[in-house]
């Protein structure tokens, strides 16, 4: 018997218990659900024979330690920053652990020991990380092919990659377009930082404050196809965090340019921009009346002081908002004399609390998640460039699409590495063939299926 | 005897070593100074019999607590960041520390210790933070007297406090109308974090990306005086850091307005900008190939990418650049095809060095530094500004305006301190008249003089 313990119980765990619950019995699995709401996991795992549901406090140590050493294997779903603490426990304890999360400097820290111990901490098998280094890897993978088996070599010249975690049409009818699909609080910190990429051989690094102003169209056949009823109905994309790295990983050392991104709704970009500009999304220091104070107190307090203007005239000043911007702030409320209900908050926490007001699933919306690769290259002296695509809709608002597209990769190597057909150790993401092969394979069972498309374009064209 | 230690001996280390060496005979004092660099600090003692020389290597832990032991002052003028530290030895070894740096939160943490023990642990006793409160808490307390003297009530419903490190007008020859007269990383780390302050009772918050859109004229008789001969000599301000928590520092929690700033030469604030708008001062992560870049290139990285648009283009483009702004980006060399000199270095840290190449002082150039406080209040049914202001020059490019204005007070404190004039325990700034007295006294002997002026103001003006 091999026994898997899950921690963390929130919203992306269902497609990852429920998929380690049908396989149980077959495999001879235990499964173990952890969450410092224990009511959460009890939800998750509905009275399987084969499951259990116990409270779960990171802070435990000697806790974490029993679970630890009774683990073949931890799944951790706790947030990110935890992952490390955890996995530093499973190494101790020798047991291997997977997550979804960033590699952190913490983590690798940690690979030398989990290789002499044959252990194997995958992390980044989720969505974005996970999905994208999965079905990117199998393009590049297939490109570079044509080098052994032909004398023509196939040069690859520009990768981008894009996700975006999104509503499907019929649910998305706020004026942001976007609701939370997943962590409330990531959303709000994304693109904290700054993000680095390159393009045609030169360097290019977008402070925080200037993130936006990279934004740039996405188009596929495949999405055009989502909702072709509303001329309106497009897609952008904006530079996610550290490009540059991703250029060893996946074997394009000198490629001339490399971007990975962030999918949203066109227009969502701009407005959200005006939250950053203004210094709304600072989660650094606490403004200490915050309980005292309006919404539209709030937002006037990133305005310089101005006895007679409104925030409206100031927003439509300052940042040119139209009405249609200014009905989403009105949206949110931003314009009602409502006391903020958070005390000693700060800006982001505040800027959270009013989101999550608005921006929550009802439950019969549905999420969807969209991906798209776009590989240049050149081969037999003929520029090309090859589109993945990918679109997963959720079915409500407890079965999302993210929650699948980030449980299936981490259930589905799971089970490869518990039946004896993973065979990696230390410290890794999931780049290699002996991953995406066959976690690809079985994601198209569940409906988590690319489309290829090839077009041949003009040489110009192949470095931007 | 009393043993006095002094550790930094850089540039502004001039005026506090010399005046302890002057009153050191008369007071019975021993004057040790170290530093990594042995050399200053033997040239800053200058064979003087009271004095010593010694290496001091902060992370030589066990010579920093005999240091400790023997002194009966340490003075710290090392990096901020080591205030802590080294006062953390000092507690344990019975010493009192003087420093001119702002109160960390670690160095808060020790005020217990040093209260039980009996010590005197001084900060924000240099020029800002350091003048500006010895001179205006004189200011503040004399309005306040009219409290206990009259039955009318004087308040105060305005504190704008200003003050900069700038260039006498002979040595403001070039473009920048700025040269480096305290530490350049610290110029260039300048601001990063969110500026707080309040205006007419609404909070104010500006992120690092948009403090320089609050900056302001600042005026006075005496800074007008200083250049009568060039219309175009005026000064803005721009606000700094934390000004909220000094209300209560100050006893004026109630204070409708309360702001500290830094004074530059005007069109100063503009021209930086656009060095935080780009990223440049980014002192977060590292440039890999830095020292394979030409300035031009690394300017590049920050802006789009266009395969037609030159560097000086793309400055006109985005930033509205004049012929005046280019000739500054020419003057520091962006426009030539020079390699950066650093590798693996933060755009800080790039910038940095360009600029140490363009703002260094000549050996006869003279720094300036100005400060100016504008109270406003009400007493006898009138509104009242008060406007105090001071202007100090330098004698030469060694003995700065800078180092006279950061060490004389941290000199005369160690005076009152080593002399028995000095009773307040514990982690201390100087804002009690048993400090600021005889302090701002004796600095008037050394020509560091406040000018005071009070106008009648509307009383529409009050709050803002």
């Amino acid at each position: 018997m091999k026994n898997v313990v899950i921690l963390g119980a929130g919203r992306s765990s269902y497609a990852l218990i429920d998929y380690l619950l049908k396989h149980s019995k077959e495999n001879d699995w235990q499964i173990e659900v952890g969450d410092l709401d224990i009511s959460l996991a009890q939800e998750k795992i509905n009275n399987h024979e084969r499951a259990t549901a116990f409270q779960f406090d990171v802070s435990d140590l000697e806790n974490c330690k029993t679970i630890a050493k009774r683990a073949d294997l931890v799944i951790s779903l706790l947030p990110a920053f935890l992952h490390a603490p955890v996995a530093e426990i499973c190494v101790q304890e020798s047991t291997s652990i997977f997550t979804a999360s960033y590699v952190s400097a913490q983590m690798q820290k940690l690979d030398k020991e989990a290789k002499q111990k044959g252990l194997l901490l995958l992390n980044e098998i989720g969505l974005d990380p996970g999905i994208d280094h999965l079905s990117a890897m199998q393009v590049l993978d297939k490109i570079r092919e044509h080098n052994s088996s032909d004398n023509e070599k196939a040069e690859i010249t520009a990768f981008r990659s894009f996700t975006g975690g999104l509503l499907a049409p019929e649910s998305d009818n706020n004026p942001w377009n976007y609701k939370f699909t997943w962590n409330p609080r990531n959303v709000v910190l994304a693109g904290q930082g700054t993000a680095k990429f390159i393009q045609n051989h030169q360097y290019k690094y977008a402070p925080y404050h200037r993130l936006f102003s990279y934004c740039e169209p996405i188009e596929s056949k495949e999405f055009t196809q989502i909702n072709e009823s509303d001329d309106n109905y497009k897609f952008e994309g904006y530079p996610n965090r550290d490009s540059l790295q991703y250029r060893s990983v996946y074997g394009l050392d000198n490629i001339p340019t490399m971007l990975r991104g962030t999918i949203r709704r066109n227009g969502f970009c701009a407005s959200w921009d005006t939250f950053i500009q203004l210094g709304m999304t600072d989660d650094s220091y606490k403004i200490e009346n915050s309980d005292k104070l309006t919404y539209r107190q709030f937002a006037n307090m990133f305005f310089k002081y101005d006895p007679f203007l409104s925030l409206e005239n100031k927003l439509k000043g300052r940042y040119n908002f139209s009405d249609s911007e200014l009905k989403k702030w009105e949206y949110l409320g931003f314009f009602e004399d409502k006391k903020i209900e958070l005390s000693n908050a700060s800006p982001a926490q505040i800027l959270q609390h009013l989101l999550e007001k608005k921006w929550t699933l009802d439950p019969e919306d549905r999420d969807m998640i969209l991906m798209q690769h776009k590989i240049k290259y050149t081969y037999q002296n003929k520029a090309k460039e090859l589109t993945s695509s990918l679109v997963v809709f959720g079915d409500n608002s407890k079965h999302t699409a993210m929650a699948k597209t980030v449980g299936l990769p981490l259930a589905i190597a799971a089970k490869l590495f518990l039946t004896g057909n993973l065979h990696l150790k230390g410290v890794q993401i999931p780049i290699h063939k002996e991953i995406y092969e066959p976690v690809l394979a079985e994601l198209e069972n569940h409906g988590i299926i690319f489309k290829e498309e090839i077009t041949e374009i003009d040489k110009s064209e192949l470095y931007s």
